[in-house]
């Protein structure tokens, strides 16, 4: 049942935008697909790419959640950090909380050696300012100081959660860039990634022909054949 | 480690308010403790006392949460309903969500049958005003008549979970009183249900005592010999 | 195109929860017809049902929305008192905002008087306690003294609107129980009041059956065929 | 400069709705003076009014706000009171967070034993189903059980502070009805009270008309001769 | 009874600020005329002047807002970008709610080459890395990827609206510098617009004189004859 | 009882991280530190240090918040920006409302020109852009053009305030980096200061490592003796 997704789409959807693949997942039924209220720390670079792998935390208590908790590689938060495998992407369950962090500087500088390919929250990274000049993708809602402890208790890893009102099952297809973040279900990321790069190509032709001075009627949706002709010769033209 | 709540610790929960309880936590450093933003829907009845079992939500997702799936038995809410243990209260993690409901007036009314202790979410119940006629007490934060899969995937049985933004693990005490619930670490419930029935006695003296007209200095709290002499004579005299 | 809802059906809305309605209007692929966050100002009596009529309210501006434009009887909230059709549901375009009145205790009374069906808005109603001991169903947020002028401005009438967070065409069915509002697309308000109808035959036999002890496994919903001719049986006997 | 509200015109402010209130100082040019998101614990009872006594909260601080504190007479909060006078109104800034208590069952009946008017808060009241049962009016946002400790440290006693968006100085006088509070400034709270019992007996003369079936053209506002004609007469015979 | 903002004034809007503007507003008794919570895609560039063109969105319904609306060139959305008349601004009432984008990239470089002098939603806008590259400047509340399909429909086009919490009727002249958005009414655009002008010019002064050490203390504003004599000559120094 | 901050303290806080800053607090017992939900509006410059001089605003009163007020030397915005000392931080209560600012350019540009070390508010600075280039950190919610007095009244100088949920008492230490901003209690500042200092040290090192390949079990917390040692001669090595 479970598909992988192939390395040819893997790279087609490291060249299409969020807002690209929501339209793709709506044309399939699905409507809430783009983690609301997370911001990319560093808007250059390319898109994040990769499965999801999750921490989910809850509600710290104080007689649970001490400094002493870290001294244990089994605390799920920094076992995440070690366990997330090289091309995944560890995503965050933060209650849309971002009082304290969800994670800080040394730990997504361990995600980034490890060959993860980002990080989302939707709660905030403390250090973000150094996580910014990283050269890993993260996402998460706003700057938060404070050591994770204060609010919230790590509790479980790889189990389906929300993030940012979004559901996001382990294996899910994670796509970042530069506007936010989707989450593709797993069983339809190779026909989304598809499709996504077919839009994609219409797209860019939209885009010029806009550009030069045509009118959206008939071109956008492509209503007319004369659009339809001429969008086939583009893409010729232009090998797409 | 764990402990059980003896049968007169029991009995005290039901005698103690929300308040004081919150009180005998800060105590011990426990300052997060009463779920926020929660109402009784049938304010008249007794405490609910009993051991959390928990059920968790996520974010729903069109092409998972059918109709269809509830004639699964093995559908998590459906599942919840039918295992919650007899004297257990149901708390759900609905992310504090209201938009749609977390259960409804049936499966309440079987939990009641059930005789199970209470139910709790941080999101809305559907026929509100059916349940609380139900002599069964619940909470939540407002009537909410959508069906759970417009919003609210069940995920989870018995995991830790947040709600109203307290943790609450599994087997730890919840009481619900009319002003609200308060969940106590199941570690710390006798103790705690000690210190809250002799605080109880202790502020039902000095209310009787501020009613007849005594000013709060010196009596709340008693720093004065005179009050402690007074409340000695007071617990005899009422067999408190 | 438009539909008419037949007086039967116009019956039945009156016996069916909002909750049923909801599910009813799911299996139709609508999953947002439930009012968030309004209340209804009394809670007993029957439910409100009718056609919407629609009054939208924009921000005010000091120097437009001044006492004096109450005197000219074109003014729109004053016009849609008087205008809302007998038999109609005025619902108000508030923009979720309580700070401010959207109408309040004479104008409800004079909707009262005119055979006005119920009053909604995602605002706030002043004089809200005199209001809840009228005869006419009202809905809202909150109280709110204040005069509509400090924040609101009256603007249309009868045109599309949201309330909260629904969209409300005019002519759409607005029924009422008290849970909370649902809106329904006219052009399917007559197959919807029929299935809400039925269902709620069915939810009234499982209840009776859930009280009696039965187990929700197979019987909700009906899986198994036992229960099917139980229900059969029971619809003989109870005449429904 | 200060002006004492007459005894005659306290009497009236008994008699008229916050409703009513807002609108006359609305005509004064004020438009925020209706304290927002409170309700009243027990909606039945007459009005409240008195002068302002206030009670100003930070957030608390876990090295400062010890439960040792309030063994110290000087502690703001019980300091106010056992000192805010007897016909005055204890008003809180409680920064409109709800999630501690701004005070209790005991400090609340002991402001009923010594004669004070009212509380308001904008944060919660503990044991809020006890106090809805005194003969005080209180308003607060909800119950919250939580000691103040956890949330809130007790800073001033008396200053100008925020309730729930609206400005309150002391002595300032405030009006609670079963809808809300009203914050009258002091200079102005005679002419207030007088126009607002004005106010009244029109708006009662109106809602007899519309009861009895006349439209609000014309009438409400009196923008036609005959209503006032009408008006004088039903004055005189209702000896209003 | 409208007036034409004269050229001269036109200019004059693109050298003030926001902030200016908002004082000059207040002077003549308007409040709330800064758009609530937007922010300028591109920090850089001028001011944008224009005259409002209104887009009104209301709640989604799934059977009216289907991807193949988009092919009716009558779609609201379509034919306000087509429709926009050149030097006038686009604001659209996305009710405050960016999960779903208001417009994206194609449609908003369409309005460049149009020649619209810009683009305001108070919800979020989608391709907002590519927006921010363009040549117009476009406000939103943060970035948007999903098609407004999910949560808008475009309903009505050029009637007054709410946008950011204030209200923005068709012909108004809006202006936006770095910081945000103000909306002025146009019957006093001009005048505003020449006051704004002048107290620019004071401003500039007070920022020169403090930089060089001044006090604020009858510097700003000008209460000392010093004062006033000093920036005649800076007036005419400076040609201003 | 105060206790002054070294000189030596005071460079060490200027090289130290608010992440780094709120462990150290949490572990003197305090959680609650950070400034929530604001933002340097420069990114770029070294830490912002200074005592804390406070600045409360309670809501703006039509009557009494006019223009004319700003001419009067004792105004408390305008004296507070004349009389914060230099070297200190002013720290405005603005009850997180950005929906009118808090201050200006002007009056940021004079606090620069006296040696005031930075300006925090929870709510919105108005030339937001202007203060972005000036040579003093500024913190606050977001831009907000519209002056003060539409919202804000300035009512004390100096007294204990909260500011983005966090007590601050005058003279607490108040250290600002790129991430935000931390509250330190006056009598810790220089043990906090000195540990934070240390830690610095020691998460440079484990940034170090983290970055040449080490996995952070063992090494962050440093449990591993291995790791204390080779700490140890990091610090010889780099003279920290």
């Amino acid at each position: 049942m479970t598909e992988t997704l192939t390395p040819e789409n893997r790279e087609r959807l490291k060249t299409v935008s969020a807002a690209t693949l929501t339209t793709a997942l709506f044309k399939r039924g699905l409507s809430n697909t783009f983690i609301q209220n997370v911001q990319r720390l560093s808007p250059t670079g390319g898109n994040m790419v990769g499965e999801a792998y999750t921490l989910r935390y809850i509600p710290a208590r104080e007689d649970v959640d001490l400094l002493e908790g870290f001294t244990d590689p089994e605390h799920p938060q920094r076992k995440a950090v070690e366990n997330c495998p090289a091309g995944h992407v560890l995503v965050i369950d933060s209650r849309k909380d971002a009082r304290a962090a969800s994670a800080g500087g040394i730990l997504v500088t361990r995600l980034m050696k490890r060959g993860v390919a980002g990080i989302v929250t939707d709660g905030g990274l403390r250090d973000a300012p150094e996580i910014a000049g990283l050269e890993i993708p993260a996402y998460h809602q706003r700057p938060s100081a404070p050591t994770n402890l204060t609010l919230h208790h790590a509790c479980d890893i790889d189990v389906p959660i929300g993030c940012g009102d979004v559901p996001v099952y382990p294996r899910d297809i994670v796509v970042g860039d530069p506007e936010g973040v989707v989450v593709i279900p797993a069983h339809m990321a190779n026909e989304v990634a598809e499709e996504a790069f077919e839009m994609t190509a219409f797209e860019d032709f939209v885009t010029e022909e806009v550009r030069k001075g045509a009118t959206t009627v008939g071109l956008y949706p492509a209503t007319k054949d004369e659009t339809r002709v001429k969008y086939a010769a583009w893409r010729k033209a232009n090998a797409r």
